[in-house]
């Protein structure tokens, strides 16, 4: 398929090495989530100042009690106002949130009517539409993009609010309870819904071919200025791979075509090599070694 | 000094349990930021699309020159659109000031005309005022207030640009571009401006004292009710206490007084143990123990 | 060409009714960034609290004069901690961004190398990349959508920051002094870029009809659904509709030969007229009124 | 009462003088969120892409019958994604809750036990705490507060949702959902809690008197520095209120008895004279006129 920078073709890649970074990204929010998680699984129990003065002497005791009845580690002191490890729950929610939503938009982007290369298989009563009977909308990855709009300003809300006063905050805390719970709600809905839509993909090999052909005119000019770069100066090849990337685009043909007709840069190769470094399968780089890679530090 | 809460005088804390909240805090701040840091310094080296292509059969020994000269980890696959561990740098950054700002807003509010227990020491051209010869503001703990201010809403921006495009966003990865500086200047001014004034306070030990004398009517009226609950049934404790604290706040006496002369308690105590269980001192609860620990974490 | 909802083909509409919803809402964020900037532009100058009393009976005279001076009105009173005016004009920036930003995403999608009905016209050292010749990016529209990432942000800190202090804030107003000039400078960079972008669009109205032919199949499916209710019971039409929408998609033709084909709807139409009610071009419903009443309100 | 400025006392102002400001700046909140209400107050009725075209001829006579039912005007054209009248009623919205964390703010910080000027009048099962009896909580100033701490993340949140995709968008519209509700509901909530704690005041002239005397060491130092320009040049007025002020402040004695001791400008002023311009209710500057000024435009 086509390798898409600022949504244009760029030089081909495979669906596999896009998939690879939406894992790669996503096994790391997982880990840095559960370090949060972990680092906020502390007792809070201080009384009103921080002091458990009300306990006497008793007070580290039946604060190691309650942390071991709640199965909380005990911290090294009461935190009322050192809101952080609150504050690393909801910023690892917000970086998973960023994560699902870029998920979410590349799933959009290539389910489009004119793009259509992979898609969320509509299913009865998902996606439809009340009155155009063909829609079947994404979504899955439309509710992970709404997450990670959403999910910004939740986090800043949680950071905005750790200014707080003294040993109980007038304000700060109070904007943390509807705030946390919320994040949480929104970073699991759309982890559910990645996980639903990725799960149930339509993935079309065809049309992501046909897509190149039909509209990557000039996805090959970079291999084209590289190939040209063995036999020429490094500014005549981009001269002539943009004057033959613009008659490929002007005539919607291929640069294969384009390139092989035209005299200057013929003499340069042998016909089936020009061809051979023109054709995107072979133009693919280190793409299957990145994929392996992930896979190995990911794979259960 | 008065523990606080929703800046009232809650119940009675050392300037030394106060700090310890700052340390524990910020020594947690330290590590999740190099943890962060850490994790980004990996290469970031794909060529367009993020296959490395245009290399050819050198795309990896190339890359991982690039990455040794660089000092920086090898990733998995290039990064271009996934990118967590730019958010994960901001959203640690975003902590960072968030805690400086707690230490900030305690800093102003301890400075604060009718408190003044403590202070950034005034010293020749920092905090004057051009009109008012007697003013000395708490120019380091303002800086870092507003840094807290900020911090968050740039912190989402970098969340927001997550939802990148395909192999090269169209937005979001531009909108990194002026944030995460800005984020990182942000934060040191913050955390430069915190050390400065704390390394350089004024502690009026007095005057903590002071304040509690004179305004902290109420701030032993925990202490009285547990001190009753050890001789009465805890409802009539709190009547009792609630009834007293009432009557130190109308005459602004002390709650020892107005207690010692009560004529219900009287017979519940001997003379010197009430005196003595409502005395801030005697009411610091686990307070040192807590700091011992906080500087067994933490102390280098 | 394709009115696209959830980003997949839905009915026809005209680039020119798209246009008219980019004017319409730009026309209202003129006058409300106006109002906002009217309604800011008052004389702040109060001395250190608010009263001028250092100016004694001048006062008022002093105020009155300053203000003709800078050409600004005086307000009932200073404004030191009451930010609100400022706010405004933060937040009709934001607004403003994010008309712009939504603008400049259509214009990227539409640029699309699948898609690409309307691009920015390339032009010399404008959009291009150093690698791939044929390249020609949206850089007027990622400026926009970029400014549309960075603006809410900024907006939320002046928010943040109106939670100012008696009469002269410890943080809040230090806030604003590197928020706002940055929300006017991304504001007027992305206003900027729009306008070049706008200005200099390459209109393909051919690729637009050619999309609508090759890629919607069912774009016509409403309509479809429409013109059988008038001949069966609605629940029917939706029935048939579906169907042939499928068998439309699934062969990629185009339904209106779908539906001339199928036997069941046959009879109820005269044969000329299914295919006109099955013709996009006839299918536009009140476009060109809505844009008429667009032009009449913000026509010069 | 002092005026303060980075919270340390400046100048002496008057509590009118500072609920005139928040006075001020509510009625323009109020001015502003009707306008923005009144301009959302427009039908959306647009079909699946805007066009109405379903309707056929009927379209504009339906959507005209069907904004006079809801009592909405008719806008322009459908506005599907052309969202700003809904963020201009968020920003109009979480304008509003800044000026009520303002005011919030202030009362908190009044309320103080150290401070204690002004207070939200206790009542039963308001405000109480469960272990310390004397408490009473700001409880309406910290709604607020907390109100003004969500509210800019919410607001955020509709205008990063403006980028919306061509006739319905992929995200940006769902994450509006959860939102301007709950920006309504946190400004109603906040805006209640003003109106009741405003409603309830204690206000405590004898306090502010008292914190003036025991704390103003310096409040009168501009008033000295102008009172000595009158007769010394500025530099060296400057030094002398400089150096009393220290002095005052110092020894904790009026800033009025150490200047009637001071030896340098005994011979400048008439014994008299000093301790009038020295006595804060004389040297509240305009802050009558601007009282006035403010109820002439808002009262009702």
């Amino acid at each position: 398929m086509a390798g898409r920078t600022w949504l244009q073709q760029a030089t081909p890649i495979t669906f596999g090495l896009k998939a690879a970074g939406w894992l790669d990204m996503l096994g790391r929010c997982r880990v840095r989530l559960n370090v949060a998680v972990d680092d906020a699984l502390v007792l809070q129990f201080g009384g009103a100042s921080g002091t458990l003065a009300a306990l006497g002497d008793d007070a580290m005791r039946v604060a190691e009690a309650f942390a071991a009845r709640l199965a909380l580690a005990l911290p090294e002191m009461p935190w009322q106002t050192q809101r952080d490890r609150l504050a690393a729950v909801a910023a690892a929610l917000g970086i998973l949130c960023g994560a699902l939503g870029k998920i979410g938009r590349d799933l959009v982007l290539l389910a489009q009517s004119e793009v259509r290369e992979v898609f969320e298989t509509p299913s009865a009563g998902r996606g439809g539409s009340s009155t155009m009977p063909h829609k079947s909308n994404p979504v899955g990855a439309v509710s992970a993009v709404s997450a990670a709009i959403r999910a910004p300003a939740l986090v800043s809300t949680m950071l905005s609010g750790m200014t707080q006063e003294h040993e109980r905050a007038a304000g700060g805390w109070q904007a943390e309870w509807a705030t946390l719970p919320e994040l949480w709600r929104v970073g699991s809905v759309a982890a559910e819904a990645i996980a639903q839509a990725v799960g149930n993909l339509t993935v079309d090999p065809a049309r992501m071919r046909e897509n190149l052909t039909q509209h990557g005119h000039g996805i090959m000019s970079e291999a084209l200025f590289v190939a040209l770069s063995d036999h020429l100066p490094r500014r005549n090849a981009m001269g002539v791979a943009e004057r033959l990337s613009r008659e490929a685009e002007r005539t919607r043909r291929s640069l294969r075509d384009v390139a092989a007709e035209d005299l200057d840069i013929g003499g340069n190769f042998a016909v089936n090599e020009l061809a051979d470094r023109l054709t995107p399968d072979n133009y693919l780089g280190a793409s299957q070694r990145f994929i392996d890679r992930v896979l190995a530090r990911w794979a259960p």
